[in-house]
């Protein structure tokens, strides 16, 4: 279906608050308003006004007004999605904003799909692929990690990283053709040994975006942590304890918590995400009965394992739980912190006796904490904050979040990997090109000066409506 | 703590969406905003802009870009508020919206308390009190004929039925105290009899407003209904039947669902409120086993009472059962349905059997269905709208819903029958302007021209953040 000729309209907010949002955009954008909208100052008309008006005024239906409401007018191309556009700011009942949207599908436009606004941008040339996924990241942000990636997304910073991809690869790729040209002479425009070294660097940096998706998965969607240990060693108040603080800080500013599906917490920027914490809040330590199985399970999962132990017990005891986690971490890369808790009841001095008898690899964390009495959280709290390599997401200017851009990225390597093979063992010219262009072509998918409806539908059919 | 000095900030959109607006209104508003709000546009100074500018630009903390948004500024007294005033139209995320409000907050706003702008907008004389309880009433509206009474309110059409009653008092007033300045001398500048007439027919006004409460918090807060019946008649099965349709109705238009705390329909513009219906979704009939108590309290709570039974069963059980409910209801107004349900089942032609020998007052409504397969429930949804003296509210300009006001209005009644009582048995006039002059203070309460923090408090206290 080519919607591209229609006007669209749709909520831009939901929920509740004072006031709501709803936008159109298309042609007839302008024209359909002024069927509903009637200014204040009835001199004014709407179809008169330059881009960036604001007017007040009434909507009416059948002669009634529904509402007062602040009008915004946008004039192709400076609008957001480069169409004629209009905002209109009403107040936020569902009856106002179900009865305006009606009026303007009554008045000739069309309810919008997820995502078209930023589709229509990006049909449009106001932004590209990348740029237009970052959107829908920033609205989903919620730590400052993964907003920061996501607005140097938006801002064009990974759209250079990969145009500077491409543009190396154009260069080689037309050398390699120009010496296809002269094939019969057998001439070579491109210095092999050049080719090989500027290949060779051009596949260490598709390499390292593809690697840094990694980091920028765990900011974007949150670092998984479970907690697990002895049964009554105080998961769920360790649980509570770190939840408590991030409610009371989110809280500050009344209107602003936002809804916690899952648990949650944000140290220094970075989200951190519980796994499975149901049975740890709802029945306290029952979900021990589920056994070995299901700790393996949210270990599995996780990329850091909160493993909380009672001081009052023996060192042999301690050890011997500590080596079944271990066992089942072995070598996953997987972050392990050991804690102590009660040190609070600690009445014969314990700390320093275990603190030498636990047996920890150099790369875990051992801490002796009292999760009730908020004794050693803070730096529990630092230490995690440690872990995910904050210098590195310091120094990276461009990390990969999104699965889709990532798995064109191993492509791009892919491809490159087979041009080196090829450079090595002198396989014709044609079969390079071949390979360097399938990685331009790659590319040009992230970008998105490659692209088809299907692609294009399975990355807006994701974002909200109104967007 | 007196606050009107200060600039203040919230969140007016909330819950997801596309967008956000962060709204701020003081004096300093404009300059607050030009130390975290950078135009796209270096040229432009927000300070400059006349009231009503719409700007495109980054919002920046310590440097660095917290997002792209839309800023439109207005200019006291051309506001909501009627002091300078901004809106930030930023990406929905709750970390830009909390990061934004927590930079506001550092440049020197004060976070919002509830219905704070509104209050301004008052204190400012932008609108009396009246209109700005209706703009808490016009957010909340979730039907047709609660947004139109609300609409009306905040059009004024409320305080200019109270303007009249005011000035008609305010002119007996006088005029009696215009007497006593000459009382040596025992003249009536005021004919009694003219001033009874007119006391009479200011009284009818006022009776007639305040009895208008019992309709206007039906349409304000939804008709209370209850389902409840024979066990295993259907009424689980009713209850989704009608639900089902309205929540079809409601998503027809894509991201205006609304949250239903309650099961509510709305049939032609007003909204029946089903009472206490979790008992009949999870368990069908099992709530039956609470027995008559339980139905005794939620027929107390109702105003209609759809009560369901089988076309399977005999008229004499179902006319003992019915005879119960109506000993219930005795002549307490509400309004009574007897629902013949099952009749898609109906072998033995049962309907004109039973439409003979089942017992009804002339109040109620006697209708043959079947829930399951959506028979008669077209009627049934008819004469449910019928019964909310639909014509009345269509010729009713002025309806009170707010309890506020009920209670002043019958206060003002009370004492033009003491003024009446007064004129009747000839009491010294002083007395009577003393009468007089009360009314007009309650009437001045509802309006807001007589106000105190307190009742001020309380009325906003119950507004949003940010209205």
């Amino acid at each position: 279906m080519i919607r591209s000729e229609e006007t669209i309209c749709a909520p831009a907010t939901s929920g509740g608050g004072a006031i709501a949002v709803i936008r159109i955009s298309g042609s007839q954008s302008i024209d359909i308003c002024t069927k509903i909208f009637f200014p204040a100052d009835s001199k004014i008309n709407l179809k008169d006004l330059k881009g960036y008006s604001l007017v007040y005024g009434d909507i009416k239906k059948d002669g009634e007004i529904i509402d007062d409401v602040m009008v915004s007018v946008f004039r192709a191309p400076h609008s957001y999605t480069g169409e004629n556009a209009v905002e209109i700011s009403c107040h936020a009942s569902s009856y106002i904003q179900h009865t305006i949207l009606g009026l303007l599908v009554r008045s000739g436009a069309l309810p919008a799909q997820p995502g078209e606004f930023t589709r229509r941008a990006f049909l449009n040339g106001k932004m590209d692929l990348l740029q237009a996924e970052a959107v829908a990241d920033i609205i989903a942000a919620s730590s400052e990690a993964a907003h920061k990636v996501a607005i140097n997304q938006m801002r064009g910073g990974f759209s250079k990283e990969i145009e500077r991809l491409r543009s190396q690869l154009l260069n080689f790729a037309s050398l390699i053709e120009l010496e296809l040209d002269f094939g019969e002479e057998d001439v070579e425009f491109a210095d092999r040994e050049k080719l090989k070294e500027l290949v060779n660097s051009t596949k260490s940096l598709a390499d390292k975006l593809a690697s840094s998706f990694l980091l920028g998965n765990a900011v974007r969607n949150g670092i998984p942590v479970t907690i697990t240990g002895k049964p009554n060693s105080g998961k769920s108040t360790l649980l509570n304890t770190l939840l408590m603080e991030e409610k009371a800080i989110v809280s500050e500013i009344p209107g602003t918590t936002r809804d916690t599906i899952e648990d949650t917490i944000v140290i220094e920027g970075i989200e951190y995400r519980f796994i499975d914490t149901a049975g740890l809040r709802e029945t306290s330590d029952i979900i021990e009965n589920l056994g070995i199985k299901k700790t393996h399970e949210k270990i599995e999962q996780a990329s850091v394992i909160l493993y909380i132990d009672d001081i009052s017990d023996t060192s042999e005891s301690i050890n011997k739980r500590i080596n079944e986690i271990k066992n089942l971490i072995s070598d996953s890369g997987k972050k392990l912190f050991i804690l102590i808790n009660k040190i609070d009841q600690d009445k014969q001095g314990r700390v320093r006796d275990l603190s030498c008898s636990i047996e920890i690899n150099e790369a875990d964390t051992l801490l002796f904490i009292s999760a009730k009495e908020r004794i050693g959280i803070d730096d529990l709290k630092q230490k995690l904050g440690e872990i995910v390599l904050k210098e590195r997401l310091r120094t990276e200017n461009v990390i990969i979040t999104n699965i889709r851009h990532y798995e064109a990225m191993i492509k791009v390597s892919e491809s490159l990997g087979r041009v080196l093979e090829g450079l090595e063992t002198h396989i014709p010219s044609d079969l390079i090109a071949l390979d360097i262009r399938q990685a331009i072509h790659y590319l040009g998918e992230i970008t998105g000066e490659i692209t088809s409806d299907e692609i294009l539908g399975n990355i807006f059919k994701n974002f909200c409506i109104g967007k």
